[in-house]
């Protein structure tokens, strides 16, 4: 049975079925290498056999700290930036209810991010907020000294020790950090943390699966033996030896390495679901870091629709022809909502009447679908049955595969990510960090 | 004095400071195009003079109903889409304090926004958290047909109809809609809403300082004066007759049109508070939507900073070189939050101690776009001293303008958006609406 279904009919205008199939051979030498570790950036191959390693025990020991934050604290900040941020996030927005923040009494706790950007009004608004909140803390950092999480943990650990005072704080704080160096990992053996490894052939961006992302969802009281599940059998689904045609990843891959092959050059991923504004998120990093390198690579784009479609829809439809969309399609709500006969009709809803929401939001999309594709933008379809922890936890696996198979088809190693430092160096350098010396002279000459 | 400053000195490696000037006669002459009306699209240039025209007692009157509503209820639910929703959505959000959720005793009201979507579970999540709430409604639509604003006020003013009875109901909504025609001016003078107007000569994209923003502006308890003196500041400022030098507007365009006719395809906005997201995306609106056409125009993206280096920055620092980045600054933040030292410095940041966030923040703005324009990333930055409701009304309207004046340099027309128009053919034929038949048995031979 088919976890996520892949249609890749609606890009015929542009790359037929016979062009995607002899690519095949190319996408599955590509998975290949990922699970015999052959291929450029072998070192961080740890992700593809994640699912199958996270053992019971594991996932009983996330929770049961999970728990005791649960417990402990109202509000519970998760401190990380970049794939310490953005995996955790995307499944708690994509399971979360859009107006919890209304409601007089909201769940426990409630789940809030902090230390990936250096806003100063952000951090001062959070430690304001939080006055009169009994809090928790998950710091997610392999090194502890990366600036804007440090930051973020020095200004909130602070904090939590003055009011809690550093034992009570310590038991209100985890940390998912490197097995046996670094400064978080000294102070939490220090200060006696409860502490998760990050493991070190596991890069950022494909870190969802460890306790970057499960302590998180944990926290906020998801099923993640659930979302593992769903890893599981998307592994199951795309493993070594499934024919290219049965493996969505491989097919998803070989559709848009075809596409950008042609001149296709920036991919917008689609959703007609609100709540799926950090999976776009989650997977902009995912490509744009694992492919956007050597003066190659996709421009990962990202709209919500119908939202959109009266906002970006018109540079779709007509703008420059260099662009296909990948939309991920739920197939049914969570809730059910009808539109009610109306005796005036003014609004002209009415032959609308009886039906779910959920109905005109499908024909919207079969309608800007078709409306795309003669417009010239070729478009793929992912299916998600619902938006549950079992297949979020499925279809993010499912794009961690197809970009490790996506990035060796276009000749990259995506499992660097040497661009991010050079504006590193830059920022210590004009903070005058000690051992930034030559840099600093050097680039103070050109302000 | 120069309300908003354009630095492009950092674009020089594209396109040098002639040839930038080469362009300002051209830049000046669309300029001169829009307030004398003789360029395409002359009938939708209302939105040039709106600042001037808005007269105290416009203000008052809009500050009188808000006052109602405010007093009225807890929740304020803004219906609308496109330019009917991202102007008042950028303002709000940019003036909200980002964890105002956390608190026990929000601000009265909360406003939020639907119609925005066809979600399903988003509407039944608005009507569940608004159950033990007092609300009320504005309506943004020049017709009251449009789809998705059309089914969230059909079911919301239902709900309120059948809470407080239809007289009271309609104490609680506010319509923004056409002078005279269409279902929700009528149903206004019917049921006796309080109505304010779109004029005709205002598309949607450009009408945030019409009541569609700055009545739920005002709702939310922002100062819309001072909006609109900010805005009138910018008007005078990129007025006709205002050298190229002196128009920010007008540089702005010339610069990216130069940039574009060197074959940078992509424009990032980037910014460093998170605020702004949602001024990004009524920004990708303005720009898309005025110019994506005829196969033509600069595709809109946006990253928020530093955020984002974690995700996009692998790209933007070495993915294909056809992109540039305009950087909104924001001059200094509303709170100070200070580094404390650390006598353990475990994390290595004592040598930030003493300093403010924001200037970490400032280091890194300088040390990436230091780094990007290295990597080939031409950067245009736009400063504004601080966020409040006079600098951003002069930043929209800065961004307004120079979008007129972009799109007669590109050689559109940048008010019209005749490629919204497929999907809605298609949605309709595809929902069997009456009218669309023939489109109806067309569209299902395709399926």
């Amino acid at each position: 049975m088919e976890i996520i279904k892949i249609d890749t009919s609606k890009v015929s205008g542009a790359v037929t079925p016979d062009e995607i199939n002899a690519l095949g051979g190319e996408a599955l030498e590509a998975n290949d290498l990922l699970h015999s570790r052959r291929g450029a950036g072998s070192d961080f191959l740890g992700w593809v056999n994640l699912p199958e390693e996270i053992t019971a025990e594991k996932i009983a020991e996330t929770e049961r700290v999970a728990g005791r934050l649960r417990k402990l604290a109202d509000v519970v900040v998760v401190i990380g930036i970049g794939g310490s941020y953005l995996g955790a996030k995307a499944v708690l927005e994509a399971m979360s209810d859009s107006f919890a923040c209304l409601k007089r009494e909201q769940g426990r706790p409630v789940v809030v991010f902090a230390g990936q950007n250096i806003g100063e009004d952000y951090l001062y608004e959070l430690v304001e907020a939080l006055r009169d909140r009994s809090f928790a803390l998950i710091s997610i950092s392999k090194s502890g000294t990366t600036t804007e999480p440090a930051i973020a943990f020095r200004i909130l650990k602070a904090e939590l020790e003055k009011r809690y005072g550093k034992e009570q704080a310590a038991r209100r704080i985890a940390a998912v950090t490197d097995s046996s160096r670094g400064a978080l990992k000294k102070l939490s053996d220090d200060q006696g943390y409860d502490t998760f490894v990050i493991p070190d052939d596991v890069g950022g961006r494909y870190s969802v699966l460890t306790p970057v992302g499960l302590l998180p969802m944990a926290a906020a009281g998801l099923d993640i033996s659930e979302f593992v599940r769903g890893a599981q059998d998307m592994a199951r689904a795309t493993a070594q030896g499934v024919p290219f045609e049965k493996n969505p990843a491989a097919v998803y891959a070989a559709v848009r390495n075809a596409l950008y092959r042609k001149g296709y050059k920036i991919e917008i991923l689609a959703s007609y679901d609100p709540k799926l504004v950090y999976v776009a998120e989650w997977w902009k990093q995912l490509y744009g870091e694992s492919e956007g390198k050597e003066g190659k690579g996709i421009f990962p784009a990202s709209v919500t629709l119908t939202a959109d479609l009266h906002s970006m829809g018109q540079y779709i439809q007509e703008g420059e022809r260099t662009l296909f969309e990948t939309v991920i399609g739920i197939g049914r709500p969570k809730h059910e909502v009808r539109i009610e006969e109306d005796p005036d009709d003014l609004d002209g809803l009415n032959f609308l009447a009886g039906k779910r929401i959920s109905e005109v939001n499908s024909m919207a999309e079969i309608g800007v679908a078709i409306a795309h594709v003669d417009g010239g933008v070729p478009n793929i379809r992912i299916e998600v049955p619902e938006l549950n922890e079992y297949y979020i936890g499925a279809l993010l696996y499912f794009f961690e595969k197809a970009c490790g198979i996506s990035g060796y088809m276009l000749g990259v190693n995506p499992f660097d990510q040497p661009g991010v430092e050079a504006y590193k160096k830059n920022m210590f350098a004009l903070l005058d960090k000690p051992g930034y010396e030559k840099e600093s002279e050097e680039i103070k000459k050109r302000l």
